[in-house]
């Protein structure tokens, strides 16, 4: 089957976001085994979006459309796309109920125009939105399914994972599975090269890399008449990877993020945990917390920007920020240990960095980050040097810690296991 | 004039990379006052890419191809535009000897396809590539200009630069220029209310509102003979926003954050500013410090997750935690309190909530979160209850805290200043 995707919105038109919703439901669709011939994307204007629909609609099976779904004048996706599936709106009780529901919860009062999001489609399957005001909706028409999702990503991904993928996978005769293999700490380019033989030869299951910051994922993708033979396909090849890749493989579970993998590594061993960060700031302890269940391990972090900070929170001494500077091994490593004696936690990590733009010297050139990880005692330092903006330098140093925090723990546990 | 931007390539389709391509080029072109109705996404399929072309060369004035011009048998985008325009391709000198240039510099041999670049259609205007070895080809017909860029955006950006720029520039008389006034602690739909009457007599210039996680943009956009016109035309338009939204306009900066107008605040009024987490874990301290120049005021911040940390990093009483739970105004305040005594900071902020997926109780549902902030003693607290899952309740709730910064530093201000 051959799915459409069409974006709404003139911010992405006039680039003042890069369209990631594409590439999100790009992905899942071909996860889900269908073919994505066509991306559109055309601004909040009747006209434009009424001769993009019709024509999507006329040679796809399925036509995803994302954005246009808000209270205000120039959201008409709904209405422009009722119109092409010639339906017309009704008031849907429920969706109103709902929006009262999610204003009432705020302690806010509604405007008149959100109730025009309570109108839907006559026969439309109606989508909720957990995280929102508009509705997702379904129209099936005698050659096509309109999909119209809202356009936020905090909106868009949970109803498309809540909601739209069982429906789409009721469409097709044949079932599509695929398992994810996520590895870290190696480059696309490697991975691909340990694999090329894999992919060459590939017909069912298919092989697929992402590259992602810090990680590579590979999708395993096999199509069959059930579950059970499109698992029974994909089971041999996993096990290929697992042992190509052996403990570069953090998971195989699609929903496991690497924080959840590292949380799941210190809830499994009884490990408490605490960050001590600078140029990240926060950002690990961020990613470590958005894991439910963290609270059994994770117990405090600091954030210690400054010198004087790094020397009273964490007792890292005045000799070593003079002699070596805040972004120095040394230093991560004294933060390291730091934050272990004041927390007493089994495991603690350090990150001390130049994230830019300022700051940087022919020495300690931007995107240098040391990273220490201290488990039980034993302490590890790592170089590092990232490359872009401060936002990527930053998000690039909270993916190798995590990294460094998966691989010394699983060092420490091999020592104390095999003796090394 | 328009322009309609095509990117070719199967690795958009399948959402195995994020199209930045025409995010950057969709800017340029909004910069240089050109409107762009349409993008598209087509895979390497001569077909499909002739059908997206001739709609694009039938309804716009200028057409931005990007990727599909590399040597292999799938890259056929050049092909397949000379057909559209009615060219044939001949053997440019320049291009052959610019391609065996560029690898004899590289010690490295090109193979036989790698001369199908240096082909052109004929009377094209042929764009160097510094960068790689296919070149940017301009092909200008009756009524449409088709302009072929390679597709790695290291190609593609310097040549849009060095090239394109230039050429499109001596195309059009009007200059576009835009302001955008951003705004927090109002919904879109209210924000819209309130300037219905400017959004329905909108001409020139025009305005659109966009709606960001606790914050709402309005970009004004004007088109002129000059900047200078376009500006006197943009300015009125802002003035009367200014008047209608007041300090809830925290920006008319488009490059300013949220963060950073909080930060600018703190390094004008030469505050120190520290914060305390709980469910948002990091997160605050995280957005904060990804503002360049922030160690002038931020020195130190705590994660506090565990009711221990509270109490033994920010001196939370037992009495407290044990009487109104962590999740509470008094915890939120004493946390706030705490930090302040701890740090010595003149602005302190606490979040404690309740992020779920677990936790929640009737009288403590998932989405409940206070925030405290002590300007130099004044303490306000506030609560919120935010939905959605997780990441999407940690969001929110630091986009809270950062508007509750700004607002308690204004009203000490306003307090100190005029004896409120």
């Amino acid at each position: 089957m051959t799915v459409e995707l069409i974006c709404v919105g003139t911010e992405i038109l006039l680039g003042n976001i890069v369209n990631t919703n594409a590439a999100y439901l790009a992905e899942k669709c071909a996860g889900l085994g269908l073919s994505c011939y066509f991306q559109t994307v055309v601004g909040d204007n009747e006209e434009r979006l009424t001769q993009v629909l019709s024509d999507a609609v006329s040679r796809s099976d399925i036509v995803i459309l994302s954005g246009g779904l808000g209270p205000t004048e120039d959201d008409l996706t709904k209405n422009t796309a009722a119109k092409v599936c010639g339906r017309k709106l009704y008031v849907d009780d429920r969706s109103m109920e709902r929006i009262a529901e999610y204003f009432a919860h705020r302690d806010m009062i509604p405007t008149e125009n959100n109730w025009k999001q309570a109108m839907v489609p006559e026969g439309a399957i109606v989508l909720d939105n957990n995280n929102g005001t508009a509705p997702g909706i379904i129209m099936e028409t005698e050659n096509c399914r309109v999909i119209l999702l809202p356009g936020p990503p905090g909106e868009l991904i949970p109803m498309f994972e809540e909601s739209v993928v069982e429906y789409l996978n009721k469409l097709t005769p044949e079932v599509i599975c695929s398992q994810t293999v996520k590895i870290c700490g190696i480059s696309e380019s490697s991975v691909e090269t340990t694999i090329k033989d894999l992919i060459d030869n590939q017909t069912n299951p298919t092989i697929a890399t992402y590259a992602k910051t810090g990680e590579v994922h590979i999708r395993v993708t096999a199509s069959a008449k059930d579950k059970k033979q499109a698992n029974k396909l994909i089971k041999p090849v996993v096990k290929e990877l697992k042992s190509r890749f052996g403990y570069d493989i953090y998971t195989t579970e699609e929903k496991t993020t690497l924080e959840k993998a590292v949380v799941d590594l210190l809830l499994a061993n009884k490990l408490s945990v605490t960050c001590a960060e600078s140029c990240t700031g926060g950002m690990l302890s961020a990613r470590l917390i958005n894991v439910p269940g963290v609270s059994e391990v994770y117990k405090s972090g600091f954030v210690t920007y400054s010198n004087k900070a790094k020397r009273k929170l964490l007792g890292v001494k005045k000799g070593t920020l003079e002699k070596y500077g805040a972004v120095s091994s040394q230093t991560a490593e004294e933060m390291a240990n730091g934050a272990a004696a004041a927390s007493k936690s089994d495991v603690t990590v350090a990150l001390t960095g130049i994230a830019g733009p300022d700051g940087g010297t022919k020495d300690k050139p931007v995107g240098l980050v040391y990273i220490a990880c201290n488990v039980k005692g034993n302490v590890t330092v790592k170089e590092f040097h990232f490359q872009g903006n401060r936002a990527k330098i930053r998000e690039a140093a909270v993916s190798a810690a995590l990294r460094l925090m998966r691989s010394s723990i699983l060092e420490y546990f091999s020592r104390v296991t095999f003796g090394k």
